[in-house]
């Protein structure tokens, strides 16, 4: 078993960091906050990217791509937004430099000053809907439903790799419809389309909900959400989507003429989801041996570690590593051959195991002699013995078994780590000595989420949209409650 | 026919300008130089975006990505790179916005100035060579593959949709080699998989050769470039690839370990192609009725328009189109069924004329009949009235043709556009006269070189490297020549 890695037990938040680094999924780089995703790491994203652009083709959008840069006075159009955004943007003076008088280097052009500053994007409902306008006239133009891939910049002052970075990668939606009911069911929709993508292809739980006033999403009048549990018994924010009303067409006048020829604004929403999600992929799966994927997500689903002393021997296995890897590929199988001699099959086994490939083969010269090889799992650390011809049909069931397997477990989790309290003094002790969510009465308010999270750190994640919808009395003020809500402490 | 384009014969640039906006490819924004492009035209660059990516891992390059901010030190690492870059780059200098004290709106917060201010990235060398410092200690490493899919921004002053943007999507590769002939292998072999995209993919016809001293990419030891020629007999460079020797290995200190234990600086390519191409492709094939697809790159190959008067017919008409829709897609043909009834058929049959499409299917209540369908070819405009049991074998064997075809008239119109002179006088007079590219001695001076372009705007797009290697006298100064070169006016 790999020992480079701290155990979780010891320190989460270490393991985590150096799982990220050591399994080659992304660094820091020389720019304050920005990372880099490694090629391994970026083979993951392109997986999840992938399916989740067939997703949204297929509930009918279409891609776009709009500007990197936002006038500042874009910004200012919609006041809740500009709020929200503009006290931690990367922001654009001059378009030059030029080499300093006194010969010490390259410097800004003082002559070469904007007239109006740039905001580097953090999101781009202000630049999209200045564009909507003049896509927009009639309602024979709606649904307007548009997707965009893009990187986005927040300048947060304390970032992790993948979970908060300055620069991250995302898609971001921006549609924009005839009437509230078909703005809101798209919200519903995407919300729908996210919870089904990262329980069933990444194999993560997750709780949808909607999420309280104060944490919505500046300038929406809905925020849907999916939120998972992290395997230290943090909550982390999967993806959202939200219902924008007509804030956005208000500030950026974008009207349309009804069938029945009426003049009105039109309904919008907004949804996205980042590289945060390789955050939670790597908390929910992988262990003190390293990363653990989902056969779904694996950019090899199963590596082939030929054993050999010498060339005879090296044959007699090549022969078979070969024909076994036809035979996977022509099923679909994503299948990686190592037979470098650099590397011995003992720093491959660990290789492997830390990179998270859901299967591997070692085939040794005794393996010839019997017509069997070894078939180990990632996720049970099962072996077995089997022979060539049952591999590929053996390969194929256990890859959806591990699929399978890695959701149970995970669910599994959610379910121990799931606490639903009566009381204040039970809340905090529920927090401080196991964590996880915890479902708890609620009076509604602002005030007193905000005088939770202050005292526990806690925030209310969402108000589920399934589940118990009993009402009862806020564990804090004791005042009436609708319905439980979702507490945890978040990433 | 349509007619609601300025021909080309009439104004080329007013053509390309209102061709790129009314075939929903591209629109300018609110921000300067930067365009948004639609989703017409990224589903194209969609296209072009999939092949390239199969192309370069087949040769096995992997993708990463890299921040999108470079620290303005950096760039003075490499000089002359930064002379080529630093005079057109957007420059981040604060990293917060604040509410003026004024009250007269949002500002820039003076104390949230950068440390050191951020260049967005014109292209990513500086940071990837300070990142390969890290990845690269031994022979092991090497060679080191990489792909990036990013936006860059160089601000330019004038700008034209897709030609020249500030802000531009592009793949820019970046790889770093044990030997220098590995690395010169590498550049050539991705200025072959450019021409291999590009004529094939993309039907034009391209000539490779490598840039004049002058012409260099900042900081390359050697440019190989392919260019193609537009319709108006102006050159467009459709994709770069340099060899970078070891001038950025040396600026980042990137050293390696060989086999023999000796260390030494890698050597390095990188090589890229953007959104640049979606401008070649509308002024190689396009003519005045609007875009002409080639097969390969268009999101729809064929679009079915239904034609009726009643519901009746309409019911017959749908009937065999939903037949013929199923049959095309279970062959893979992209096919589009326009069965909306808030447009009629003149309006449809102008817009996919417009759009490109390649092959138009009308179907009447006099088709379902006679059991036939109207088969149209954007590229020629013929027609023929086919049964409906050999549509699908039509339409497969026409995709070719038209593909073929299209490269076919690209060639033609090369083949007559390129002259070859041995004056000065003939040079400067073929030039007014008909354009095009023109072939034709040179000493080998950047002084000469010069003074051509001052004198005539035309450049040395490329020495070619197949054709005529005769050596003779420069057109210019009647000095001896190695060889002719190739000679253009250039976008």
């Amino acid at each position: 078993m790999a020992k480079n890695l701290t155990p979780r037990a010891e320190d989460y938040s270490k393991w985590y960091n150096e799982l990220v680094i050591k399994a080659d999924l992304a660094e820091n780089s020389g720019v304050r906050g920005c990372m880099v995703i490694k090629p391994y790491g970026y083979a993951i994203w392109e997986r999840m990217q992938a399916e989740l652009d067939r997703m949204f083709k297929e509930t009918g959008h279409q891609n776009a791509y709009f500007p990197l840069f936002i006038p500042k006075s874009y910004f200012s159009k919609e006041a809740s937004h500009v709020d929200g955004f503009a006290k931690e943007c990367a922001v654009v003076t001059h378009y030059r430099l030029k080499n300093a008088e006194d010969g010490s280097g390259i410097v800004v052009d003082p002559e070469a000053k904007l007239e109006e500053e740039l905001i580097v994007r953090p999101t781009s409902e202000t630049i999209i809907w200045d564009t909507y306008r003049k896509w927009i006239q009639s309602y024979r133009d709606l649904p307007l439903l548009i997707n965009q891939w893009a990187n986005v910049v927040r300048w947060e002052m304390r970032t992790r790799l993948f979970l908060r970075t300055a620069e991250f990668l995302w898609q971001e939606g921006h549609t924009a419809h005839a009437t509230k009911d078909e703005a809101v069911a798209e919200a519903e929709q995407m919300m729908n389309v996210y919870a089904d993508f990262v329980e069933n292809f990444m194999a993560i739980p997750v709780v949808k909900g909607t999420k309280t006033e104060s944490e919505r999403f500046a300038g929406a009048l809905e925020t849907y959400c999916i939120e998972a549990l992290m395997q230290d018994g943090k909550a982390l924010q999967a993806g959202t989507s939200h219902f924008l009303g007509q804030n956005f067409a208000k500030a950026f006048d974008v009207k349309f003429t009804s069938k029945e020829g009426k003049l009105d604004y039109v309904w919008a929403t907004s949804w996205g989801v980042s590289t945060r999600l390789m955050g939670a992929l790597v908390m929910t799966h992988s262990d003190d041996n390293g990363l653990v994927l989902p056969p779904n997500l694996a950019p090899d689903q199963l590596v082939i570690v030929p054993i050999y002393r010498n060339e005879e021997e090296f044959d007699g296995v090549d022969a078979i590593a070969k024909n076994l890897m036809k035979q996977l590929r022509s099923k679909g199988v994503r299948v990686k051959y190592d037979n470098r001699d650099t590397q011995k099959p003992g720093w491959k086994f660990n290789e492997y195991e830390l990179k998270g490939v859901p299967l591997r083969i070692a085939i040794g010269p005794k393996d010839v002699e019997k017509g069997t090889v070894e078939l180990a799992r990632r996720d049970t650390f099962q072996k077995e013995f089997i022979s060539h011809d049952k591999v590929v049909n053996t390969v194929e069931s256990l890859l959806g078994e591990i699929q399978e397997n890695l959701y149970k477990k995970a669910i599994s989790h959610r379910i121990e780590n799931t606490s639903e309290v009566t009381s204040y003094d039970e809340f905090k002790k529920v927090l401080d000595t196991k964590g996880g969510f915890i479902l708890a009465h609620w009076d509604g308010t602002s005030a007193t989420e905000e005088m939770v999270k202050n005292d526990t750190k806690a925030t209310i994640r969402c108000i589920p949209l399934d589940g118990d919808t009993q009402p009862g009395t806020c564990i804090f003020t004791g005042k009436p409650s609708q319905r439980k809500v979702l507490f945890a402490r978040a990433y």
